[in-house]
């Protein structure tokens, strides 16, 4: 709670530092690192004091690299631990191996769990003990056990810090207890209702403690249907479940059934921005494509892909190879080529992209794949005779050769229809198996699309004998 | 709340109707719609009942559009606001459509204003105003002034049951007030402090008003700092904001500065989802891509899409046809050609999905785009080189030509670094134009691309003179 008078909105802070989409104003950013590059640090922190924790690690974000250590120097004292659960992991990792182990540890204590892990999660294991050291035995097993859990799982992403009360306890033992406690947590928006065993028995929102009269018991108010997260859960389910039953918060259980933390969807909205982000970046070959990693990195993640998409490149070209003879009497069959595959691959992107996001939020299921194949096969079909026509007409019309507008318009039909069914299938095949169809989906489609368009257009100029 | 006795974790529910995603198992699906046309409604009543609302409208969307009347009559009386609120937009519109006018109201008078919006705004004029005539004046008056602003803006988004109180009470108040008022909302995680003029001075999350004693006044517990999102704010904004600031709820003012909404993170989930997987979406050209959208819709935006590509495409070749003698006299260069294009296309998309996602995430700004460019420079330079040596060495080893190996190496290092350019330049000057840079960067790379790779490819070979 801060006790500093605040204009009404819009605060004047959203006038001067922030454009009108949230972001920091160049001239800002440039304010800020004119007076560390000067020397006055003073003038940095005066500058950076009113910015939102957000905002802060924004700036850091957008200062170049090596500007970073010395921003960091200037503005020390208003670089605190919710700075760092707000910035980029890169970033952050980088300024946090600027530190010392007892610096980190102080940081990670200030916090809840979740974000302790994630400060603490990329440390080098020899740094990870020296920081655990440092901590206090309290917060020190609590993160241990944090990190005991898999990657992106339920258990690293969970607060240990919730309200839990007996069944048998009545509204007014909830109140009392809430204010009786100086040391319970303060963000939580339900508490949980467990039973002798620790078990979560339901769920309470603190509108309906604080709408009910004292006297009734906590058992008639909560919620008993309620959505468990198992602390090994993915966070991609974790978040899928937040989304689609709207949770605020929600209980995560051990294996026995006990509760073991809560997950709050503050902690969950980026998660979902960013996996449904992914697909896009995965879907082009660019990895996790995040700026702020090392361009090292970026580099190998990029080539890999590239490499595989020359090979198949390499298939499709080999293709055009059977036709030399074909091309060498027609050339304009090798102008008219790429205009065939590449259509294709246009065709068959738009479904990937459409087959691959309605499989990432279920809206396509095995219930309404096959009927999600018609639908495609449709669309196909009715974009195939519509570019066929054109490309033919238009063929036929710079060219004036029938056989050739026939030869083009024919294969655009062909390829498109094989870009529409190729573009559902390749995707739920890589799903049935398990697969991310966002991350090889592309390549197959592509090869697909190349071949079959090269295939089809100088297959039937050869079959009719097409010369210039 | 639910007065049923629900089995611990995980609920039997999950285990029959749901598979592990949270996904309607393709076996319950076809048991109901078995029974629907069986004409046995009992038993699909049975079968649905346990559904979550979320669920139920699942159900809908992934039965078949011609079942889903029968299913509709079936199931009528389970059928709440909630699962139409639930539901997809075409979906719903098409349900809406078969049920009376009264009947939408009905619904639409369950809801909060934004859901009631949600159903309400797609209908024809017609039908609005029927419905809109057929409910109580307060809900209409209410959902009229929804209307009035922009679709997709923070009016229609939020909802205007809200807790306000005076900034002179007492925590004690407020709980004497949110106890003795039944006809007050009852899903609220924050309670919003006005002065005279009902502007918002502060906010007080309920979990600090629960910890405090009664005798405190709000303003000394309320957090004075927060964020109002203007009425006319774009969805898009508000969910960027929610996310940036982690925030549970906000207050929604009109230009006035008065307060007169509220929007929880709940509806923004869902926006932020959205949201984040569209760039996938529009980068493919393929508009919403929603897949319960009338078939010839989606037809028309692809082929829209499909044209320009068609045009592009045929720009691309043309460059092609400049150098139809040299191809005559040497038919594997339109062999090997589609390789250089091809993998200039990959590159510029890997380039283009970060772009495109790093301006979304307000993580590229006009503070560090110089930085951005010079990154990818280096990336495309890296990879260029590495993949001409390779494409190079193969094309030696292969046709044992050292000028034809020469001359594939080095247009392929010039098409890597035109993808990279182009990648980053393409969408950063769209978006200082406020174009959205992922609906049309991937027609201008490409084209980039393409052009690029043909003609450095047959420039080079025809400069050099090569031939067969």
């Amino acid at each position: 709670m801060t006790e500093t008078e605040l204009p009404e909105a819009p605060s004047t802070e959203a006038e001067t530092e922030l454009d009108e989409d949230d972001r920091l104003r160049p001239e800002f950013v440039r304010a800020v690192l004119d007076a560390v590059d000067a020397g006055d640090a003073e003038e940095a922190r005066l500058l950076v004091s009113p910015l939102h924790p957000a905002d802060l690690a924004d700036l850091f974000e957008l200062t170049p690299e090596e500007d970073r250590p010395a921003l960091a120097h200037a503005v020390a004292d208003l670089l605190d631990a919710d700075v760092f659960a707000e910035m980029n992991d890169y970033v952050r990792e980088d300024l946090i191996d600027a530190l010392e182990p007892h610096e980190v540890a102080d940081i990670a204590s200030e916090l809840d769990t979740d974000d302790a892990v994630a400060i603490i999660e990329d440390l080098e294991p020899e740094d990870q003990r020296e920081v655990l050291r440092a901590m206090e035995p309290d917060d020190r097993a609590a993160i241990e056990e944090a990190l005991s859990y898999p990657e992106e799982s339920a258990g690293r992403l969970m607060q240990r810090e919730l309200i839990a009360v007996p069944e048998h306890w009545t509204v007014g033992d909830a109140l009392d207890y809430l204010r009786g406690h100086d040391e319970l947590t303060t963000d939580f928006w339900e508490i949980f209702v467990v039973d002798g065993r620790h078990h979560p028995v339901g769920t309470c929102a603190l509108s309906w403690i604080l709408r009910t009269p004292r006297e009734i018991a906590i058992a008639d108010v909560m919620q008993r249907e309620q959505t468990l997260i198992p602390v090994d859960m993915d966070q991609e389910e974790v978040a899928l479940r937040f989304q689609k039953y709207a949770l605020i918060s929600a209980a995560v259980v051990a294996e026995s059934g006990r509760l073991v933390g809560m997950i709050t969807v503050d902690d969950i909205v980026h998660i979902i921005q960013q996996e449904a982000g992914e697909d896009v970046l995965r879907l082009s070959g660019a990895g996790e494509g995040d700026i702020n990693e090392p361009i090292r990195l970026t580099v190998r993640t990029r080539i890999f892909w590239l490499i595989v998409n020359l090979g198949t490149a390499m298939v499709a070209s080999s293709v055009v190879g059977l036709f030399q003879g074909t091309i060498a009497s027609f050339a304009l069959l090798a102008v008219l080529m790429p205009i065939v595959s590449g259509m294709g691959g246009n065709a068959g992107t738009q479904t990937l992209a459409v087959v691959v996001r309605a499989l990432a939020t279920n809206q396509l299921t095995s219930s309404n794949t096959r009927w999600m194949i018609f639908r495609e096969l449709r669309i196909a079909l009715a974009n195939g005779v519509m570019l066929g026509a054109l490309i033919g007409v238009g063929t036929f019309l710079f060219f004036g050769r029938a056989d050739l507008s026939l030869v083009i318009a024919s294969a655009m039909v062909i390829n498109n229809v094989t870009a529409g069914l190729g573009g559902v299938l390749v995707p739920v095949t890589l799903d049935r198996f398990n697969i991310d169809p966002a991350v090889s989906s592309a390549v197959f489609v592509t090869t697909l699309t190349d071949t079959m368009g090269f295939f089809s257009f100088l297959g039937l100029a050869a079959a009719l004998g097409l010369h210039g």
